[in-house]
């Protein structure tokens, strides 16, 4: 690792964690004013849980050396407690120690969009520790861990066996935090109270600004080091940012006649989610095209949720799932073999078996998540409920669980 | 290009992202409450529309080689599509790709100033698109484009014929936006509605200082490198900011009595645009001088313009015009040669001729900007009006462009 | 100084001058509607002015040659004016020049928490001039200044004879700011008008985020580079913000039944708080456990605080004197001697005697900082009273002061 990498990586690890406020508040200013704090607790004590946990076995999930040879977990012993990056081991294992720790509690974070206002705080801290080793740390090792002949340790059979390309977390981070979230939504029920109106779209729109600074520090971050690589990605990312907006006002523009801060927002997400697993194997045309479908996917699975009345509040199936799906398959077809990643989509020779492995990635990860989500919560539930009870959920979460309100309404 | 400069450059490009959500919070909380999403609008989509629009054409007609060899344009065919990006120039050139649509971008979305609460948002979106084009393009092209006579190519003739100095960007990016929000608010007149007072001036103070921050990695990016010259900027940057703060307050002390949170905001982004084309050739005390001066020309502008009854609701035009004016003025006199830009003010024994040359620059940039944004648009108004109607004016374009507010007024 | 190291530098300058609007939020959220303007004009001026005072003579004061050889000031003469910063030194002295301006800025603005809705804002510019000079400089000179035999110079007593440890400035920024806003909330008084609750948590959580990404700068550039030692601290950071959100909602679990996002975010800084003077001696399991313990006892200091009724409005001495003091006491008993800094806690074999230097030097900070800053303010009361009258405190300094509102009110 040369000292080169290590200063952008640095800087990117530092915009990754501008991510948490940035969800904070994309995820509080969609919700009506009476459960705001509740969400952005929700959200940072994800980082909060996340890093403990992972400090003690998390790491050693996701990265270690696979337990048996199978793919399909790291052995937590490895790294456990973090004692072997008190010494540098010249490939910068201890900054991707703490890099990694922000990538599941993202993940984790975006979950709470299923929870909006009905959910336990006491609960929510349990199922994020468990939802990180169960859930994330399997997904994350079959993605993220490569075989590693030299030292002699096995890597994850989804990028191993499958041969599945992912750049930088669509598998791990989006398609699961989107499963996740639909099955908390579906375990939690609807919410009893009108859902109201975003309370404070400007506030959503930082929310957006800090998460897109944060994406280039995750896309980029992931390019390991100030490479020609990195250059590519953060191009791409940018590329796909713009289409995302674009292709979610357009589609805003023909159904209902007019372009909204909310619709663009959540373009801006859908399109930097569409590109996270292909930044390297598209062209910056494709980019565009990326950012522009995924958010145009992500505005009609909204409007099929709404009408099939599952209250998965701020969307984390539609803007995380459908457009990490639509930017997958995307590549499969399209990925440009000029692009650094060296990948020849179908349209341009590569392989039609590519689209085989790209479907099983994205069922296993689906199904894993949704139904592991589903099985840590319905257990939870049946020890003690997870709902918060009605008439707290009435009075809002803010007031009625942390004893606050987000405004101090008295006239000033 | 070493990869210690790419580390720097790929962190300064993250940094300037996040001017476009400081842009819009610092235009959103300025204005009154009823047409804040629609400035947010503005701003976010002046990137997505520049992003586009850029990979097409527009790096080509700002960087391209000069059309005819005459310094005006570059050829609009290179680098279309950005299929040269996608391998490695080893001179960063896919970068420099991805941060010059940045510096368009904004440029663009500053100018929305002119627009605030009586624009059609899809007349807008035209707008941009031609303006990139038909203003911007060509002022960037006559100062960002060096000679290059090893690859046989030719730049612009401000840059290279007329040896103007103009660190990073102040006559394309800010005396040009100034100059063209102008021109914008002159051609839209004056609001209707009583303009309100700023309804959110915490959300103007972050748009402040995400802005700052932006701004190390604008000034401190155009450095090209982790260099002495990025840690001289900086510097230079940091004092000018400072210099701008005070410099409001102290007229805003003696003009009315008393100091506000607008003026030492308003003062901050005078100081930085003050510096922006002179932060390398004057001294540090020269720094704060010249944020003082800018940020006390600003203040007068902004009097000066209310007086006339102008509507450029949030002072492009004295904040990035005046004030970048001043700070190009202030290094023709006192640049100082130990500085590493190298040049002699004026009263260090520079040529007087330098003080001609910056006159011609300021004023063919100011009157090319003006005089083509106002044919733009007149051209636009007589196709099909780009004001919206009076009662959608007086509801507010949150409300009756957007369908949306950007608060949730109910109670809590 | 390599140009990678510079890289990593430039970018963590950028990022720690997030902190000042960061701080301004956390600030200004957490007060009532009427005085949030004044506290964000607090934070923001005490950039300006710091700016300016350390070009003149702060850097000096700090850095530069101790006066007669006895640590206890540098000499002001050198870097006056900051002529010496216009060439390259090939050490980054021009970098330092600008980053020093931001520690010390930030431990002014902390100041501000001591003197919410009371203070004129005139006289808080004058202390801020006065308190850089006078109580800032001499402590950061103790502990920044190294002895440099080569160079024939000699630094600060602290660092130098008495041999104390401290990272990045848990003594001269943090222990020094608590006690001086106690100072200065003990000189002022008492609000007379009820204090209110916090008028916008969701500001306050911005802030907090802000705060958290320009830590890492803050701590991270200290390491000096884009090295090993930055990285580490990167990852003891972040975990001592983790342990830090977590103890402070424990403590508030216990005590009040409830987690709060106002204690979440006060637990966060408290961790960071904790973890700057020693993140490169303890383990990351330490890490977690500064955090945990810095944050319970700001929590328990607080309480106290409440109880003898100091109007230290926002809690500077509890989150950053108790904060600052638990890490630094933790580190005494349990540094890890495998850590990169090298130093062994008592209970892993280190001398007994570190705990005695580490209590002359909280003791000496606490007391020089607290008695000065007291001095500076009973002079500056005696010359012309520095608290608002009774009329403008009830009416709020925003209004009284400032002749503007945070916000505007009327429907929207």
């Amino acid at each position: 690792m040369e000292a080169a990498d290590m200063a952008w990586l640095l800087a990117a690890f530092a915009m990754v964690l501008l991510m948490f406020p940035g969800l904070a508040m994309l995820y509080g200013g969609m919700l009506n004013g009476r459960n705001v704090l509740n969400m952005m607790l929700m959200v940072l004590s994800s980082l909060a849980v996340t890093g403990v946990v992972y400090v003690v076995v998390g790491h050693g999930l996701v990265l270690g050396d696979s337990v048996g040879g199978w793919g399909l977990i790291g052995n937590p012993l490895d790294f456990s407690f973090y004692t072997d990056f008190m010494s540098d081991d010249e490939a910068g294992g201890t900054f991707w120690a703490a890099f990694y720790v922000l990538f599941a509690a993202i993940s984790a974070a975006l979950v709470a969009s299923g929870a909006a206002g009905r959910m336990k705080f006491g609960s929510w801290l349990v199922f994020v520790a468990l939802w990180v080793l169960v859930v994330y740390s399997p997904l994350a090792h079959w993605v993220f861990a490569f075989d590693n002949p030299e030292a002699g340790t096995v890597g994850g059979w989804m990028r191993n066996q499958l041969g599945f390309h992912d750049f930088a977390g669509g598998t791990a981070v989006h398609m699961n935090a989107g499963a996740a979230g639909l099955a908390l939504a579906v375990v939690l029920g609807r919410r009893k109270a009108q859902a109201g109106r975003p309370h404070n779209l400007p506030l959503m729109m930082i929310g957006v600004g800090l998460l897109a600074t944060g994406w280039m520090g995750f896309n980029g971050g992931t390019a390991g080091g100030a490479n020609f690589l990195a250059q590519y990605v953060v191009l791409t990312t940018l590329l796909s940012l713009c289409g995302g907006m674009l292709g979610f006002i357009a589609i805003e523009r023909i159904r209902d006649g007019h372009a909204t801060m909310l619709g663009l927002g959540t373009g801006a997400i859908a399109g930097m989610v569409g590109i996270t697993p292909v930044a390297d194997v598209v062209g910056p045309v494709g980019a565009i095209m990326v950012g522009f479908l995924a958010a145009a996917a992500a505005a009609w699975a909204i409007t099929w949720k709404r009408r099939h009345r599952i209250d998965d509040s701020l969307d984390v199936f539609a803007v995380h799932g459908i457009a990490g799906i639509t930017g997958s398959l995307f590549a499969t077809f399209f990925a440009n073999p000029a692009a650094p990643g060296g990948m020849a989509g179908i349209v341009f020779g590569g392989a039609f078996s590519e689209l085989g492995s790209e479907l099983i990635a994205i069922a296993v990860t689906l199904g894993y998540s949704f139904c592991m989500t589903f099985a840590i919560l319905w257990v939870m539930n049946k020890i003690r409920p997870i709902r918060v009870d009605e008439a707290d959920e009435e009075a809002g979460l803010d007031r009625s669980v942390h004893a606050e309100t987000a405004y101090d309404s008295r006239p000033f």
